[in-house]
């Protein structure tokens, strides 16, 4: 728990950048991991199938998988951890990853985009979960490479986020087992993107929570959270955006490994991101809404305080003065030595009160 | 009744993802229900008509429709409600519609697409319709599948919306009797499309209303309406946006089932949608007119309540320090032994107020 | 004038799309006349020249102009008045009008836009003029049907507009005497581009006398015109942007009717479309700085209201305060006794006035 | 001098349009001419030159010009002076400009740019000045008719900002020389260019004063002086923003009287036409970050003033009120005859002034 | 450091053309230095290199590196001084430059831009570095003319930010030393676009420092803060965005003397130069959301102030009225000769207090 916590510290939204400061002036192509040792020790899953059996391992030593790269059957060799980076190169050297490719998966803080070096394809998007506790979004920077007959897929913790995409391989008559690469690289991304709706819900949640205790409740607070929401929102444009310029280019490009029936289920992908964009846009102009609410709340709360100091002041500053006059001590006042002189200025008195209290109510301030 | 509140409730603004989770982590093409039970029963109306013939029949048990399927004459099955998956899934696998199509058409909640899976096209949108007792827009998601000599629309729930298009069927030499599915699945974009307008409307009034009321009253509700008008507004666009990619792609793209004569139709549909959108466009424009109105008059109230404040506290203030000098219990105050000091005194207050009145006047503040 | 205020009544801006209403759910190409009975009676005036003759005159009975179809000469035939649909339908199917078109010519309420039927090209577009007693921007539908020898045009109610293409035609060696049916469009086209010009103007006029006041006054007057004028602006470009799609497909297209000699008048009329679009952005920037100018103004005044109130009560309430101190009835009180302590407060008073004077006036409040 | 005055009154921002009105109705290429008559009378002057010689005369009948259209040297007429219509209309004839050309170079007020008419090109820009006695910047329109072997350029008024091409010309072994007509219009273009970074250089300078001054002065002179630099930025946009396309256009178009080599040159005049939109651009948002200064500063005068009128009412109002109670006159109060009362009373005011004024201290008003 | 402070004076945001004055009427490709004297003495390193060899000097007469043009090696010149324009046109007239791209690396002020003048590709960008001292970043133009086994890059002044390169092509199997000019530009490209990350992050920190001292102070100084960073935002984004372009026409174009294999890792450029821009639209969302707390405290802020005085009046201002009543000096006044009068008063204010405090309590005021 500690280790997360350091990296909510790490990645404040300010400081986006700054890991990319100790690669300053390398050649490109060398290996530095950028980002938190986020676990600690690399793990290896292997999962190879067909349409008639599965296999599944944890492998420890890296060259166990090397043998998966030439069986006809489809492997996932999914890597946790980018801090080991001799076996992150060993993986790299035996699939063909273009060495800037291997670079862009140990170096996290990419923007999510695709890449073909001639070899197997290679995607970097972002995974995101919402971590109630501590209110943060967290990014983790997920790499795929897609090659004839395997995918090998880089995260920087292990996660069960790709669980339902195992259960499924292991369900016998599942369509991916029927499938190639192309099809598991796909249902890997759709796991993803579906997960980007949860996080833009609990972001939905917090709106409506704001947005029911935006009335009664100006403070500093609410601000804070509107803006805290703003950024939320822009972080996860940044990470879904260019996603959509992903997808395009595999369904645009002929990339000979994507079959042109998994194209229709990247469609759907596809057709989810335009929608959680949809759904940002709309969330930015509902935050500015909220925005302009709680302003309006300010004004109007300051109404009120002025409208009940002038309330107070247009009827107590006039009788004052009344009351002051008589105060005064001059020998000849010939109203003091009235008998019913008094009760006159109590009748003065409550005339102007009688006539303030009318005009305002008028005014409709009290 | 209860039942749509029950709609309203669920569909609140910011919650319009949550339906998605319960399909986190399933398997594509897996059928899964999300949205409201709207309707008790999927019920089917099939209407079978040529030149000469029309048939009108409600049926039973799903596969009476499936004959349909191979006719000269052109179908349209009408199905109403999305939760009972094996009719839905049975007459998809009857009419070849892909799986992906299936799924859609029963996770309510998708944006308006069009997709051609290489057999039949399917087109998914949004009913609008206006709900005046509980001010609520209410979005029912319609799929429309255009087959040779078939149209499939699946709708949530029974509706009267496509009842002038039946009776169009039913008029003799009625131009839609000669077309083929292209014109049918026409006729009912337009329904909706011009359904669209209805709505539209009663923003329009509502805005109307809201211009009218906007000068004399600045409460919080005037914010909430001009709030509420913009996420209306919002929620249209959403719904009405997309609608214009698809009907472009049906004009651009060259699908066999549409004859060029129905491209005119679709293109007067565009114009249609265009102009939706331009309204929209327009109706955001004065919402943001309005709320700057709003906000002046704020700012013109606050001026209002300090200007009576000033003028009251300008004029009483210097005169209760004259009263308040001469209720000083000096000994030697030669003013007050004077016959007339206290007459002298009245006059400096009426000349002071003089004053004080004159040069307020010239400020305009009173 | 009775009937045009009518007129203005139904527009209004609100209910732009009321119209839409009566139409809900017809088949599509019946003629149905959706706007104001503007005129009495449909009159038509037919104008046929050629280079040697030209021949005018008002008929009676629609199938008086049918002649003019086949004639080799440049027929312009205009029909004023749009509520006689059997006219208009006789109209159209003499001179192979498509019955989409019909109906939008019916329609008043019609984005701008071209539309190639495969027969004559086919125009909608608005007239605007500024009407100075009721400050309203009037907008009436024109379409032009432009055939091989033909032109027609529809307008709502006879007007003026028009008279200086006819004064041109009768022109003995005027250009458009040489020239086909196209360059009567263009003809037409640049007539009414050429008005919106000035109905821009008035509200760059409207726009200097509110800049002029802008500073002096800032009651609510101020806004409303503001966002009148916006509204306005909003009304212009909403008719005038879609004509630069309009002409761009003519100059694009290749239009068989338009000769290429044509394409640069059209393209000068095309110019003025993007200057007035030019203008139109300029105008709404400077009406959102007047915008900025009122609040600032608004802010100004309540500031100023606020000195004045401080700079009175700065001063008098700490003297009120030591008037109050002598105006104290203690047995005990050394200074009332002295002889001078009345003339010792009087100084006080003074030297606390001064240097509150001095005070406020370094803040150069007073 | 007065002249130039009339001009400024004439071309206020809000008129823009208004020199359209004469024109309104008439035939195109009817010559009107459509501005202001700047200059007495138009004048001409003809540089003919080649590599080896170069002549310069100031020529008086117009047809002194005409010979030079055939002469292989590359000939510069440079018309001073639009009013003399018959003047231009000869000049039009002659080298074949197209009507609606020479109507445009009269009718001062098109928009920037390029036309071909299948004979000489045709440019139309803006040549701006700015006039540091009447802070205002001139517009000036300029027409370059570039033909094979001449280019000819009409100017409002006589102006020396072509002089540096002139003495270019002069110089022996210049470029210029020896390069053909597409040359002289490029440099031509590149003069007028480089003459708004004068302009916009000014607008900075005035924007520094602003700045500078910003913080200490708020009154309403500096939100005029941000509005009319807003408006002398949208108005050098207007003018700038279309070139853009312009050169454009002559880069990308097969113009064949422009050589490939003179592309290089025209790039270069295009790369500063976009530096002068993007400084622009930045120049926009940086007057509106001014104008959330001079907003903000109106706020924290007021929160001053308010602050003031707090501090002086919490101190002095709580002891006008304590002064008061012991100004009452009940028979028996038992302080009033306590010897020491007077003092006790001193006492009570000096510790609620010592708590009040620490009180306002921590909030930090004082 | 007195120069750079020069530098500093002379490039102040508002005067970033001024710079132009100078060659205001210049014929093109006159070389003017533009900009200031950054540097002594031009200096002159080159750097030649091939698999096997290294050779590094400094070289003092311009000749001496002319011999490098046509060696097999690579051959990096650098050029440090842009003043000495002989030594510039030396070698713009041996390596083939054309002068109006010599004119552009002698005129500091170029936009970021790539021309291709049939010779040598030529590419302008910008330098960036942050001074802490100054709080200023500075600009430096770096021209970079790659021909087939040359590379010259102009700098301003010399600096040690190429220094990685260099040593990385001292070091004996790197990669670079296997490449050609292309991989040579890259690598120099590469490392200027590494630095803005460094210039973006210290404007993170600034951003993050001003975000945490937000919320307690507001003086002018945070909206000064927050204006700089927004201008120094704008700053890298007018030298950035432009980037972006340079490198896609790298890409897209097909210069011959850029291999495909040196693509990957200009993509890689590219990445990063859209992941800055990312990044600066995101500063500048979060600048905007920063005015708006600032705004929102000022508010905040007032409606203290004002509270407090509406509090103490709304308490104190009735008392004093009470006390103002029993200070009248009638004859009769029957209260006054009660026993308990005096007490009973003191009852009343008690009472009048414990509601007023009630009130505002309940207003939450207190």
């Amino acid at each position: 728990m500690k280790k997360k916590q350091d990296i909510i510290m790490n990645t404040s939204f300010f400081r986006l950048i700054k890991k990319s400061e100790k690669k300053q002036g390398l050649a490109p192509g060398t290996l530095v991991h950028i980002g938190e040792h986020k676990t600690e020790k690399t793990t290896i899953q292997v999962l190879d199938y067909n349409e008639e059996t599965v296999e599944e391992k944890n492998i420890n030593t890296v060259s166990e998988c090397f043998s998966f790269k030439e069986t006809a059957s489809v492997t996932w060799i999914n890597v946790n951890g980018l801090h080991e980076l001799e076996t992150i190169e060993a993986i790299g050297k035996h699939f063909d990853i273009h060495p800037l490719a291997l670079e862009d998966i140990v170096h996290t803080g990419q923007r999510p985009k695709i890449e073909d070096f001639d070899g197997p394809i290679f995607i970097i998007l972002k995974m995101l979960f919402y971590e109630e506790s501590s209110d943060y979004i967290h990014e983790e920077q997920v790499s795929l490479v897609t090659g004839r007959n395997f995918v090998i897929s880089f995260q920087e913790i292990p996660g069960d986020i790709f669980d339902p995409v195992r259960k499924r391989i292991h369900t016998h008559k599942a369509r991916i087992r029927k499938r190639k690469s192309d099809y598991l690289t796909y249902a890997l991304l759709d796991t993803i993107v579906d997960n980007y709706f949860i996080v833009l819900e609990k972001i939905g949640e917090k709106m409506e929570d704001l947005d029911n205790r935006l009335l009664e409740d100006n403070s500093r607070d609410t601000l804070q959270t509107i803006n805290d929401l703003k950024r939320k929102v822009l972080s996860l444009r940044k990470n879904i955006w260019p996603l959509r310029e992903v997808i395009g280019s595999l369904l645009k490009e002929d990339y000979e490994l994507f079959e042109e029936s998994t194209a229709f289920y990247l469609k759907d992908v596809q057709d989810h991101i335009i929608q959680l964009i949809d759904f940002i846009e709309i969330y930015r102009e509902m935050l500015s809404g909220m925005l302009d609410t709680y302003f309006s709340n300010l004004s109007i709360k300051m109404n009120e305080v002025m409208k009940v100091l002038t309330v107070i002041a247009t009827i107590f500053i006039p009788l004052t003065f009344i009351a002051g006059i008589y105060g005064m001590n001059f020998k000849y006042m010939p109203e003091l030595e009235w008998k019913g002189g008094y009760f006159v200025v109590w009748g003065i008195i409550i005339c102007v009160t009688i006539v303030m209290v009318f005009y305002l109510r008028r005014k409709k301030w009290i």
